[in-house]
C-alpha cells in the first residue's frame, strides 16, 4: 500500500500538490533530534504572574469543586484558574468601533487572544489530563460562540504552536485565537472546493474522506466520535488530521460527548506523536465554517503539522511540497505506538 | 507614508492578506542575530569533487579566454567550469518515458536539477562578480530553453535557498531547478488574477504595479531595465521583488542587455540586503509564464523573501501573514544602504 517510487498527489480539496519522495523516505528515528531545553525566565502565563498579561476575557475558576466561568475587569486578575484567556499583549487585530474594508486595504478590526490551556507550565496535550483537555476544548467552544457575536468577525482561527521551531515564543501550554473580518485564504479555497463537491455529488467531501480512509492504510486511530488519519496528500512528515464522524460545520456545535471525545483523542494522538518522535515541534489548527451560518456543507476538522522540515523556495514560492515520509508510513508508525501505549 | 497603526493589506494579485503589524514594528538591528558558521566537511559542489555529483547537464567551461557550453556524458566529469548544472542526487522528479496524470495522482515525471552558480564556494549574489552573476542568469535561460522542449514539462521553477534556516542543505552557491508536469498552485493563482486583470483593464497588472510603485515609498532601486520594490502586501520582513520594466512573460526572452542588467541589479540588491541584515538567510524564486506559450499577458519577476521569522499555525493553517516590518520601512532601509554602498 505504501508507494515505493516517488508519487505526486493532490490534496482532497485544495489544488495543492505534494511530491511524496518515497525514494528518499526517512524513518521516524531520522527525526529524533536532541531538543534543547528552553530557559525563559519568569513565565507570564504561570499562576501568580497574571498581572503580566491583560485582563482575562474568559476564566474557568475552580471554586468549591465546581468550575465557574468568569472574566477579569480592569486591573483585577483573578486567581485559581484552570483556563485563562486574554487579549494578546501585542494584538495583530483589535476590536474597532468603526472600520473600513477596501479592495486592497482593511482596518485591523478583530480579536487576537491567547488561551492558556492549563495552570501547569508543561500541560501540553501529550502530557495533560483528559479532564484538563476537555476544559481546553470547552474554552475553544466558548470563545467561538462569544467572538462570533461581533458582526465584523467573519472567521475565527484557532491554532496551537508547539516548540520554538514551530513558532511558539513561550513554552507554557497555550493556543491562540485570531478573529478576522475576512475568511482566510486557505479556508476559502477549502470551502469553495467543498461547496463544489457538495453541489456535484450531493454529499460532504469530508464524509466521503472518512468512509474511504476508514478502511485503508492511512487510518491511524478511531474512536466512537472521531477518526484520525494521515491525509492522502500530507504535505508534512507525520501530518495527521482529526475528523469528527458526525457531519457538522463547526466545533461550536459539538455535543458533550464529542467535546469529551475530542479531549481523549487529542491526548492519545499527541501522546503517540510525542512518544514516536521525542516531543517534536508542531502546529495544529482548526478548520471550521465561517461566521455566521450558511456553510452547512462544510465539515470541521483539526489538522496537525509536525515541524520536521523547512519549507524553502519551492514550497513558499510555488506552493508545491516535498514530503519524505509517505502518509502510509506515518500512519503505520503512529498506529503502532498508539496500540502499544493507549490500549 | 508609513503606517503608524496596524493595517491589513491584500496582495496585488493573490487573494492573500497580510497584517502589517506597525504597532510592534521591528528595526533592521532586531534581525541582526549572530549566525553560526557552518562546517560541512568536503563540499560536493566545489571544483575537484565533480565525481561526487551526477554528470553535468550544462557546463560553462573557461577555454582560452572564451566561454564554451558543454555537458558531461556517462562517467566523465569535465573540469575548469564556471557554471555546472546536474540532476539532483535525490531528484524529486525524473524524466519518464511514459507517465500518467490522474485527478489525485501523477507519476513523478519532470526534472530536478542543481545549478552551481560559481566555482567559488562563497560565490553568492551579494559577493560574486557581476560577470559571474551574468553567467548564472544565462544558465537559467539556457535551462529554461532546454527543459521547456519536453512536452511533459508545464512549468519550470527556479529558486535559490540561502542559509541553513532558509533550507539550504549545502552552503556552496547554488540554485535549484524543478520542472513539473503541472503549473504550481501559487503560479496558477497569480496567472488567473493577471489574466482577469488583463481582460478587464486591457493592460498588464505588473506594468501597472511598476508605474504606481515607481513614484512611491516602496521603491528600493531602479536601473535602466529593472525596478526593485518592497511589495505593498509584503508577507515577510524586508521582502523585495525585482521586476523587469519591459513587459515580457518569461526570463527566457530577456535581451542581452536585460540579462546583464539583472546580474547588476542582483549584485546591488543582495549586496544591500547582506549589508543591512548581516547576510540573512533567504529564499528567492522566479515567477515566469508556463510552458509553452499562450501567457503573453504575464510579466515575469523575481521575488526575494528573507527568512527572518517563523511561519506558524496562523500562516500555515490559514494563509494569513503577520509582517512586523512595514514594506515602506524595509524599502527605506534598503534604499539608504544602496545609496551609501552602490552609487
Amino acid at each position: 500500500m505504501r508507494p515505493i517510487s516517488n508519487e505526486v498527489r493532490k490534496d482532497y480539496l485544495l489544488a495543492r500538490w505534494v511530491i511524496i519522495a518515497a525514494e528518499r523516505a526517512r524513518r521516524p528515528s531520522d527525526f529524533m533530534v536532541k531538543r534543547e531545553e528552553r530557559f525563559e525566565g519568569v513565565c507570564p502565563f504561570c499562576p501568580g504572574n497574571e498581572h503580566m498579561t491583560p485582563p482575562a476575557t474568559l476564566l474557568y475558576l475552580w471554586r468549591d469543586g465546581v468550575i465557574e466561568k468568569s472574566k477579569d475587569s480592569g486591573c483585577e486578575r483573578k486567581k485559581g484558574w484552570l483556563i485563562r484567556c486574554f487579549q494578546n499583549l501585542y494584538p495583530a487585530l483589535k476590536p474597532l468601533k468603526t472600520y473600513s474594508i477596501k479592495p486592497f486595504r482593511m482596518d485591523p478590526a478583530g480579536h487576537h487572544e491567547v488561551l492558556v490551556e492549563s495552570p501547569i507550565h508543561e500541560g501540553h496535550p501529550h502530557l495533560a489530563d483528559v479532564s484538563q483537555l476537555k476544559l481546553m476544548v470547552e474554552a475553544y467552544v466558548d470563545r467561538l460562540k462569544e467572538l462570533s457575536k461581533h458582526d465584523y468577525v467573519k472567521y475565527i482561527s484557532i491554532f496551537r504552536n508547539h516548540g520554538k521551531e514551530a513558532g511558539a515564543s513561550l513554552s507554557h501550554a497555550h493556543s491562540q485565537i485570531i478573529a478576522t473580518p475576512i475568511i482566510p485564504k486557505l479556508v476559502n479555497e477549502e470551502l469553495n472546493a467543498a461547496s463544489k463537491y457538495f453541489k456535484l455529488k450531493g454529499s460532504c467531501s469530508f464524509c466521503t474522506i472518512l468512509r474511504k480512509e476508514s478502511r485503508g492504510p492511512r487510518l491511524i486511530h478511531e474512536t466512537k466520535c472521531y477518526a484520525v488519519i494521515a491525509p492522502w496528500a500530507s504535505i508534512n512528515p507525520f501530518e495527521f488530521w482529526i475528523i469528527p464522524k458526525r457531519h457538522e460545520a463547526c466545533l461550536s456545535k459539538a455535543s458533550d460527548e464529542e467535546v469529551e471525545g475530542l479531549a481523549h483523542v487529542l491526548r492519545e494522538a499527541f501522546g503517540a506523536l510525542a512518544k514516536l518522535l521525542n516531543n517534536p515541534p508542531y502546529n495544529f489548527w482548526l478548520h471550521i465554517a465561517p461566521n455566521p451560518s450558511g456553510y452547512e456543507f462544510y465539515h470541521w476538522h483539526l489538522e496537525v503539522h509536525p515541524k520536521l522540515s523547512i519549507w524553502a523556495g519551492f514550497e513558499k514560492g510555488f506552493g508545491i511540497y516535498i514530503n519524505t515520509v509517505p502518509p502510509e508510513t506515518a500512519a503505520q508508525s503512529l498506529r503502532e505506538v498508539l496500540k502499544e501505549n493507549f490500549n
